[in-house]
């Protein structure tokens, strides 16, 4: 069992004050911070959470979440498991958090979470986006939240059949980042799909992929490795090679943050 | 014919400068902006728009819009008319111009327009769409798109019904802003829509008017006359009743400026 608040264990070992399990969904427009983990001197997701969670609910707040998305990358279902002995109903918290917090974060649900949620531990699936535009100008009211691609078209067909590689049990090290810090690098990615429409004199790509569990800046390199077979530098089966060489260098440029959505969490 | 610019009629009356005009289709986001026209100390579209003409030209800009959004508004299709003595070509106009333009204002188009053209006198319709969401939270990556309702949900079917009644030709007089400078406020509305679609929680209503031209606030007293009907607290026919009052406080408030988007200008 975790250790509750230093403050309880203090003042009394006997008196265990009664605490539930409550899983947030969050989304929030990752622009304007320095990813979603806290850091003492700037802004983050987990920052201005935590500190609505203190304000509402005067505990020492303890949120676990999914996964730590980087600076500027966005979230439509972030899910954020937080341990509690406050008594506030889940639709009074929904309430009270989104009434404080920025307008660039917005809590859309609060329900009861099994005694011991953790967030990323016990997640099955995710689901990323990532969202391109080509085209002369950049999408203007979204032009926060894709990769405008200007040295031309991309070939959203060509896309899909290289992204249709990366589906099945893997290893995914061609496309993690350095820096990561996990004991396996194989993973299952069940889905991913890419779809087009017309946006704004361009067009707008998005690639979504669904599975149980990514590397470090893994979609943003997928993205990237996509981009390659879009543009036509690459054929649709290279993907297959980047796979086999287990080499980062073969893979694709990662994608810039300001494209990537975090659209989802399944836990079971 | 409209005078040219000082220095050329300095310069020599007899030799005359050929020019020529232009039609520029212009897209922005007003969030950053006090509205269409240059101001002194604010910024403004005209604004940004004038410095980076003079950047490219090295000519002293006589820009007309079709009108002058307010602060705050936005437009999808904005067109300014311009006489030039520029020869660059209309194409590289439109990158050089769209290059040093700030992100959130961007030329879509650069066309020949007839000479004399004027952006506001020879407009014969135009198109404005306003936009509204319901649900508890905000559109995350649109809230400063739309005009949050709060207040419950609103009845699109009877907005619908309530806008019909505007369509067709009539004094606008009591859904018109005083400040206005107008010698009739007798305006044709040929199309009005209202249209739903689920987004973020919430529902997302778009009135969409089409007319010969608008009185100074006319859309956003129509949207906020609409959300009186929407929220079931006055019927569909009193929209007919507002119209035939002549008489500003008879409508419903003014909706808030960023909801609304110039969506197009069509000229003969």
């Amino acid at each position: 069992m975790r250790r509750r608040s230093n403050r309880v264990a203090v003042e009394s070992s006997s008196v265990v004050a009664a605490t539930r399990w409550l899983k947030l969904t969050v989304a929030y427009d990752g622009a304007a911070y320095a990813g979603w983990q806290w850091q003492p001197t700037e802004p983050t997701v987990q920052g201005v959470l935590q500190d609505a969670w203190r304000t509402i609910t005067q505990e020492e707040p303890r949120l676990t979440a999914s996964g730590r998305t980087d600076a500027g990358v966005h979230a439509e279902g972030q899910v954020v498991g937080v341990e509690t002995a406050s008594t506030i109903e889940p639709r009074r918290l929904l309430r009270g958090l989104n009434a404080l917090l920025p307008d660039d974060v917005v809590i859309r649900a609060v329900d009861p979470a099994p005694a011991g949620f953790h967030a990323t531990h016990d997640s099955l699936r995710k689901t990323y986006r990532y969202q391109l535009h080509t085209g002369p100008t950049p999408p203007l009211f979204d032009r926060r939240h894709v990769w405008h691609w200007r040295a031309g078209p991309l070939d959203a067909e060509r896309m899909g059949q290289g992204g249709a590689c990366f589906v099945g049990r893997h290893d995914f090290v061609s496309l993690e980042s350095v820096g990561s810090e996990r004991s396996s690098t194989v993973r299952t990615i069940t889905d991913l799909t890419v779809t087009t429409r017309p946006v704004d004199g361009g067009e707008r790509i998005d690639i979504t992929v669904t599975g149980d569990g990514f590397l470090y800046n893994m979609v943003r390199t997928i993205a990237g490795t996509l981009v390659e077979v879009g543009r036509g530098s690459k054929p649709p089966e290279w993907v297959a090679e980047v796979l086999a060489a287990r080499n980062r260098a073969k893979a694709g440029q990662t994608a810039p943050p300001q494209g990537l959505f975090l659209v989802r969490v399944e836990y079971s």
